[in-house]
């Protein structure tokens, strides 16, 4: 039997019934203006989510992957270079997928664990005094290690060089659960997905575009047609899109948005903050750590568990999957095994998050580990209640 | 934010989304051949669940106490003397029912936590020499005290008097969820709802009525038009029905009947138990007691729990709603205030149960209740974690 | 493949994405404050729509003939006197369950296809100086004929009589899709059910009860419980049900009415009237004629169509059905064979009447009738694309 | 209030409740086995729906553009010369597309109108003795237009010019309405998207790739990582996906297989047959044409029917969509305001199609255009009556 437990993978996330159905809708026709009643408040809507004061949204069929991949496309050209650190599966991809698109990419290699190198993308912008980096690229919440990375810290150092290079920033697992200030922190492009912090299904890429970035568009010249912001542009400006759009996506994402600013987006922040630190306490009753080196860099929207030694992180996942029908987050790449992964983000309640908590002690326990059923529950229930919102419950 | 947190009342239960789906179904012509399709397998479905061997299965757009009246209204006559016991809220009510429709209704009162006066009830049959006792009314599973009673033994103390009466018995909170033997126990009216075990929403009341009680509808004279089995059974002989049915509702029978057969009837309700089990074990860690007097006479569907002196139940009841978002249900009747209770039944999962009793454990702590936060859950933990059926989890 | 086709029977009718959405919602407790939240709208909404100045709304889990039921037992005793005409199924139906319930009933046998006898209904009322008769039952839109009958020339008799009957109204096929004035036309009881002008699924009574009506419940020795008027209005007064109601349904009728609402009330009615109006037209270039007598009882929401002589109109619904996959109503009773029926209210634009008055001509041609392809459809398109309201399509 | 009224743009198609309640799914985890149990079906269906006897199936969150970018990006490199003919608006796209990827783009301009001029294309192969024609681009079905073309011949040039380009066909408007042999044809790359045959919402390009153009992804060198078949195929191979995959489409995309296969796929070509010559006879009763220059030529899922001199049909798609509610498409290109286009294909009944020719007829005689009311109407139902399968409709 079907059980609904809640997924706590860190993506995509638990999807709210009003979600659903506001996705669910029957065909209509997207050249008529039905469309952009649809669409503009949605797009009006990302602008508030991203902190963005100028520049356009940009809405794509299709994942955080190619959100990259349009920023990178639209903005840049074959051998240009770009700066940018590995440290996470994540920020990986992203050199990966700049490198397949035959640019230059500087890699500043990072311990897992740690955050963006904020001194060492100083000290690498100041040394540019040819300015021939074009972009400096940073993911903010990396999702293999739950390490939230400083953003502000970044453009500092982008500032302090008076370096025009560009920034890039993959929000995809921190946009809509973690505070975001494109404005603030003069990001260039802020890329995002549906299926995390909008509590969307995949398939839908959402990117915020500077008046910077969208300049350097008229002269990237990588290819690109699907992901060319260009049309994109030209079609939004009359209440149109390029080619057929996933209108009951972005119907959906019209429906997050409201209910994220109906919860207020302060309080969601808090409600994330609120879960990821009951999961921390219950980690830490478990006599174990996050991957997240120091508390500046917890993630408030994942936390990677660094199993004991002996451990293996993975058979929690797979025994969670088979005996109990929950599913958490596998370590990737050079943590595979090391860690297992809590996804708290999107539509998640105490109460939900307290029966993931509950089904990882099951686990620990079954694998022999060496943890006290119910201790990081109790440990989570005090921080909890303690720090409950009673408004926040009674809107529930 | 809508939580969509799991609901703990002893029903409407968690609706599963298969049959969410199964119900909400665009409008078909009840009167034209697509309708008998929905309904046939939904009817034979029921008579499985039921245990039934003969008789006919009523389906009623009304609740279990719609279904109630029809047992009654379709075989009984003013004035005639039927046999129960008071032992709870649900067997109150009935007793009022019958009142209401001018019967004689002859009261065995039964202290709460009790279940059928099994004995009280072989004796005042056996008294009855004259056989004016028409029927003797039991609540297989009385709601409001979490107490199952034995209607195997009730109808042996009938068989034991040669006694004629029918034995009417209200299952709604036992069917679907725990064994039922309709054949077996020479069971004449089985009364069950949507709303439970079947895991639908309310609008239903759904009938098992033997041959015997059939015959008795020949001549019974209480006045009945909305409820009357005759006009119902000649409709159902030619597919239709004597009024507009609820065809989604009945669509979703059919469909939760699929799923509990997919699952296994043996395994439902041995999941049953086994979630009822842990509760126990929570309650017994929080240093409280079910109030059902004796093991032989706890629910697997509900556990009223008796709160410690001083302590209030319906605190934590109203607790639970305004700050964590989670229903449980309030005492009724004799036991209000004197007991909180959980419902675990319908659609519900191991880790669904686990996030029920840490909610219950953290208003217990808010209410300065003496309970240790994860004391009750890893007493349930533990039990569940060894004997879960990984099957079960497997095919979730 | 399921096609999805509009249905065209006078009930259910075809339910609008909104309010499927509306009922398709998770479990929540119905004992707590989440409740009333769904209901008090829904009950206010209904007081609008039948046009109430005061008395009491009542909404059971249950249909029209559960409705009719509800009024009959809590407002009448044992051998009451009830005076009512037959000239229809349904108003057959309402005779036959004040019969069963031991009423005595004053029936004026009227000619199928003729409305309720305004002159003969006060003949008898005029002749009752002993004022034994309780209550008048009228049936405002026979759905079996198509007939509307003058409810305000039923209570001018009732006035001119000075007789304090009660006015019973079956408003089951009217209301929520022709005017309805209970206020105005004094009206003590009001039936309608859900699944018919207010566009959900079947499954609720709904009944408005006049102050007279409810002192009159106070002595009514009928026996009823599931139905009881005392046990609703005095749950009700405290937000609460007097058992599981079913509150997917209910939060549908919330929102049935704010669609409704939405469109207007007056809108709504108009729109009903041309779907009508332009039905007649077809059936008039078809060379036939509603059941009908006159003009003025013609009835918005459905239309019996006489067939010609030598043709059977079940023949045409079961091709319809057949081949077309299209549903109309049988002819019922004394006109079984002798008409067809058009269903025409609820949700229903012009587009999907003409699919309907399409289907409808091919089958004629298919059973060799003498009738020309798309002659009813032209009649009806040049009636409506004359009559059509821009507004009201926009809103669409 | 919204109508429902279904629509008759050439894609999206009206989606079927049931492919609806298969892609509203709650989530799941896409790196457990469950992904893999729904990709697996919906993979090996799409390989029936292309007629494919080898090769692979990538699907890929994005729509029928970015399946076309796929196509290009994986099999070509820049400099590359690709043969195609250019005679509507979405063989237009193509061309563009492959121009802003730097191919080398060898365009027969063709009268809109017309199909693949397959005579010019094998002139061009047969001239090509050196062989640097890399691929041959047509589209099958050219919605613009309402034209279909013969791939069968542009194969039969390929052959008699022992020609080694690949074959790549846009399929998007007419797999799964119109019957396609990707292994007759030697096709090797066909695309199609979600939004048209297979009756789901936009949002996945599905595309067969045959064994000669996975050998040259190898040595292709445009730049890719989004659409790269090489991380979609690597992925597949152990049940996952390159990134997070839309499960819900991909569920859909399941059962609309399902669904289609249930029909038939014969049945369901017949049906798109039979719907489309019923529009055209209805075309022909209002003194109209299709744009298609020859029967041979004629779409079965659209046809663009060329408006009387003096007329507009771009005004008669907004009259359709103000006034009525429903979507028509207008010309495109070349042919804007010359046409107007009625798509006939997914989810349709006889009886959906006749609301459709009845609104234009209504929108016709609003605008004063020469047509009388019910005439192409009575031309389709004289048709589709005679040509009825009595089978399917049972089978709605």
């Amino acid at each position: 039997m079907s059980t609904q437990n809640p997924v706590f993978i860190p993506g995509p996330t638990n999807i709210p019934d009003e979600i659903r159905k506001a996705c669910d809708i029957p065909t209509l026709d997207h050249r008529s203006p039905a469309f952009a009643r649809i669409f503009k408040p949605a797009i009006a809507g990302v602008r508030r989510v991203l902190g963005m004061d100028q520049g356009e949204v940009i809405v794509i069929p299709s994942t955080g992957t190619g959100g990259w991949e349009a920023a990178v496309t639209n903005t840049l050209s074959p051998g240009d270079t770009v700066l940018t650190a590995r440290f996470g599966m994540f920020s990986h991809r992203w050199i990966d997928l700049c490198q397949r698109h035959g640019l230059n990419v500087q890699v500043i290699e990072t311990e897992w664990g740690m955050g963006a190198p904020v001194a060492e993308i100083a000290a690498a912008l100041s040394a540019d005094t040819a300015h021939s980096i074009k972009a400096v690229l940073v993911t903010h919440n990396e999702t293999a290690t739950g390490v939230r990375s400083d953003i502000a810290g970044v453009r500092a150092g982008l500032d302090a060089a008076a370096h025009p290079a560009m920034l890039f920033v993959d929000g995809v697992s921190s946009i809509g659960s973690m505070p975001f200030d494109m404005a603030g922190w003069g990001v260039d492009i802020a890329v995002a997905g549906s299926q995390k912090g909008f509590m969307l299904p995949a398939g839908l890429a959402i990117l915020g575009v500077s008046p910077k970035a969208l300049n350097a568009m008229e002269n990237a010249t990588l290819p690109r047609t699907f992901f060319d912001f260009r049309d994109m542009l030209k079609s939004y400006a009359t209440g149109g899109y390029p080619y057929t759009p996933p209108v009951g996506l972005i119907a959906g994402l019209a429906k997050a948005i409201e209910l994220l600013e109906e919860e207020g987006l302060e309080h969601v922040y808090a409600r994330h903050h609120r879960l990821a630190e009951a999961t921390r306490r219950a980690v830490g009753a478990w006599g174990m750590t996050p991957c997240a080196a120091t508390p500046e860099l917890y993630s408030d929207t994942v936390t990677a568990v660094v199993v004991p030694q002996g451990c293996n992180g993975t058979d929690l996942v797979q025994l969670a999957a088979s005996k109990y029908g929950v599913a958490f987050g596998v370590g990737l790449g050079e943590v595979a095994g090391k860690v297992f992964r809590i996804g708290h983000l999107g539509m998640l309640s105490d109460v939900m998050l307290l029966s993931g908590l509950a089904t990882a002690e099951m686990c620990m326990a079954d694998l022999d580990w060496n943890v006290q059923l119910g201790s990081g529950v109790a440990a989570a229930q005090e921080y909890l209640r303690n720090s409950a919102d009673v408004a926040l419950a009674q809107a529930a």
